[in-house]
């Protein structure tokens, strides 16, 4: 990225803008927000609060076309094997691409993918309508997924962001940490001739994953007089490994596979939405994969780059990393049922793009993904906005709103979206010394104390924000801004010149897990660092 | 601070020591662990997987003297009015001084204190031993907190941490958000004939709970045929403004009082723990506060700093942010029953020392409180550890983990205490190239791809992390460990010469969320700058 011609344009550019301030560059156009915002159907991206100008897209462009952006589009969807430390070619948006033909090794998947979709549909038609019963003949009422990672994240955020989609009276529960506490206190509230549990990881190995299972498959084999042939009807898998899922007594009928071209982090689009499928339905499930199609169609389709969502949402990324040195990505949704949403984001980005050396695996000299971090916003303004207005730093923020609601009403929707407005509005505007002071002896206090108080109650501003505006948090909108942020989390590994894809950096921890879980069952241990060895000795006397 | 001898010390002794990387450290004392722990109790704190050595605890406990810490905390523990810009007391540890006498303004505050605890504590036993019925005479089955920020954030972390010694059959609930889904999802669950609810709003005025306080109210009415009394036995309030309590029909006996000497991010001692007293019982609440008062008793009469737990903890965070300039801490709490600790902890460091002035409103010349973030430290393994490991910074972690835990198992405590120390000696130790690369031959790959895949494979090692050990999540140890945190950021506060008890930050974003809120209900809107001009707009045309 450092040798292209538009890295040092930019570099340039940055010195000519940084001294300019929100509220400067919005006196310099009276249609800053009709120049700088972007809608796709009834989505608003409003980048106009953003320390940047036209020139500043112009240039930052030009670096995704130097770095090869273009190119890079089409060889993920036509299915390269752009994750080349695996070998792999990338196809999360055939998952959703309607049966539409692509090759990979001489093999069309959409066949597959299609397969396997209609198996989820069929799956979920038969619990829905009757004929998927318990061994006791009992129609299922809960549905447990146990996974961890991108087998967990997908299929919370979604089946909360759209609870309210659930026809039945399902509920769904997920297992996903080892701590036991978690595994043993949801079974207690759990009838085993009423449950279904699916089991998802690719490998069928996944430490966690697997222990939890067993301690499931154990209790329900004690709650059921050790009924092995029950366990078809009451366990499914999300897997590759045939002979791993029949060992564990799950019929092969109920395997759903998924396909090495699908990362965890970019699953929930295949049998890893099993869980959010059978939640709120395989219609709704469709729209999910209906909204994230027309992202992607979106993204590939949009040639002029400065008219494309995705594109822009990862550039202004990219100019506040590398050029304002911002080490932080806040994620504000609004709405509650979103609350999932900024650790759905924190994988996507950080598993992807944490990476300090290139495909070719040469360091960079450059940061690549920040810190992605938030929670709720509306709560979040009473937690933390505190420093996000007043502290030392500028922490850049997406907010993410959806405009209506048919599950809440007219006097909570108008709060919740005039705090959100508001909130973007202040962290631009802030507040001078003289406002503060002003506003302070108008509200009576003597000149002294709004002399001494005002310089408290000073916001310098100039803190940018995306506004991201759905109309409704929808299944088929849900979708929609799922892909934006995985196609934005593209964009910027090209830019960085990353293998997005693959995750090497999990490997170690998982590693030195397995030899101290060992140490922990052996004598007094001194192979490892003095204080790992005192850890795993203190917690030996302990045990 | 950037004046005193120990910052010019330190700033010196930075430059000799931050091309030593852990190990180098560790190789040079046999004892490092015995030297860089602490213990309080059954408590441990192991800091020595840090950049520092004894020479760099010495000074950074140096400027923590200049700054005059130690005056500062007697001044805090006597009742001083610290929050210099509210002039207020900040007397949270009074809340569990188990009614030692404190004076403020010739008034011994203990004695109202413990008026009440005690009033928590017979509410508590009226509930539990049926003396406290709903209309129709049926026991209370749920309880609703309707509170946000510190009203929410404590009550929610610790009905979570200690939900296995919820003894009764209590149901607990959280209303926070202003967005109406949740009141209204929460709400279609509950039976008002069993239903408690506690409206949590200092002023009673604040503006998120008293829209959804009203919402419940309403709901309450329509759900009763308007039966006005039956407020009285379903609903309290933890308040200071009587005249508002009343108005909204809650009996004044039902109400419960806390004080301007509590801030909302350190008020779980308070009544604002009435929904946790509840849920837990009032003697596990009584836990909770006595852990915490062991750990106050330990930071005020630990006058040998290097032996005080919250002082080092804070220097440790002091010389990340203002020396390394790490601009995050991550917590990773392992147990799943910790999840919310981070947000919790968000609030605490980053409301109270999220500021740019000094106490006298001067402008600070260096950054304050770093973002905190993290989640469930298992899970994050599977989403974001991946950057931590490989990512382009380093962010310095607190992993926090109960050793035992009577509500799990042998086999799942044991896999999730070899993660925990497992991570900690990955970020420290790291692996070379040609570690990976002769991991790799020795795993069969060929000479190409071992020299190619290697280079993905390297990890730098040389993150630091704390690792505070809890016997188990008790009541009594979670409190110690809240108030542990509680005085770190105190101490930070002191060094940063900030006042960490007021909150300035959160009153812009309120005060223009007003002026919006009127005008969505106004004409077309050309009084905001443009973005929020044309987002106010569009929001009215769609609604």
């Amino acid at each position: 990225m450092l040798h292209t011609k538009a890295y040092k344009d930019l570099s340039l550019h940055y010195k000519s803008i940084k001294n300019k301030t929100l509220l400067d560059l919005f006196a310099l156009d009276n249609s800053r927000f009709s120049n700088l915002h972007l809608s796709l159907e009834k989505l608003v991206f409003d980048f106009s609060k953003n320390n940047i100008t036209e020139e500043t897209l112009t240039k930052l462009i030009d670096l995704a076309k130097e770095q090869g952006l273009a190119e890079q589009i089409v060889a993920m969807f036509r299915g390269n094997k752009i994750n080349n430390t695996e070998s792999r070619a990338v196809l999360h948006t055939a998952l959703r691409a309607n049966g539409k033909p692509i090759i990979v090794d001489d093999c069309n998947v959409s066949v597959e993918i299609q397969q396997v979709l209609d198996q989820i549909r069929q799956f979920s038609d038969k619990l829905h309508n009757g004929n998927h019963l318990g061994y006791s003949n009992q129609p299922i009422t809960d549905i447990v997924n146990i996974g961890i990672g991108g087998s967990d994240l997908g299929p919370v955020l979604v089946s909360d962001a759209l609870k309210p989609y659930c026809k039945s009276k399902l509920n769904i529960h997920f297992i996903s940490s080892v701590d036991g506490y978690q595994v043993f206190d949801i079974l207690s509230h759990l009838n085993p001739e009423t449950t279904l549990f699916i089991i998802a990881s690719k490998t069928f190995t996944t430490q966690e994953t697997m222990t939890n299972a067993h301690t499931v498959r154990n209790w329900f084999l004690e709650k059921t007089n050790n009924n092995l042939a029950a366990i078809k009807q009451h366990f499914v898998a999300v897997s590759t490994n045939v002979k791993a899922v029949s060992e564990f007594g799950i019929a092969v009928d109920n395997m759903f596979r998924f396909w090495d071209f699908v990362g965890g982090r970019y699953s929930i689009w295949s049998a890893i939405g099993l869980p959010v499928a059978l939640y709120i339905g395989f219609e709704n499930f469709s729209k999910l994969l209906s909204g994230a199609r027309a992202m992607d169609e979106h993204f590939a389709n949009t040639h002029d780059f400065r008219q494309n969502l995705p594109v822009i949402l990862a550039l202004i990324g990219i100019w506040y990393v590398n050029f304002y040195d911002y080490s932080t990505q806040v994620i504000s949704p609004y709405n509650t049922r979103l609350s999932r949403f900024p650790a759905y984001i924190q994988q996507l980005e950080m598993e992807s793009n944490g990476k300090s050396v290139d495909k070719n695996g040469e360091p960079l000299e450059y940061k690549t993904a920040p810190v992605i971090w938030g929670d709720s916003g509306i709560n979040a303004q009473h937690a933390y906005y505190q420093l996000l207005h007043q502290g030392t730093g500028i922490y850049p923020m997406d907010i993410i709103l959806g405009l209506s609601d048919k599950f809440s009403n007219q006097e909570h929707q108008d709060i919740l979206v005039s705090n959100a407005f508001a909130q973007a509005e202040a962290f631009m505007c802030g507040k001078t010394y003289a406002q503060a002071r002003s506003e302070l002896l108008f509200a009576g206090s003597s000149e002294a104390t709004a002399y001494n108080l005002a310089k408290h109650k000073v916001f310098h501003g100039n803190r940018p924000s995306n506004m991201l505006l759905l109309p409704e948090i929808s299944p088929y909108y849900l979708g929609m801004l799922i892909a934006l942020y995985e196609h934005k989390t593209f964009v910027q590994g090209v830019i960085w010149g990353i293998n997005s894809f693959d995750q090497w950096g999990v490997e170690l921890g998982k590693q030195l897990a397995k030899t101290i879980l060992t140490d922990i069952n052996s004598n007094q241990i001194s192979t490892h660092d003095d204080s790992t060895n005192n850890l795993i000795n203190l917690y030996k006397r302990c045990r």
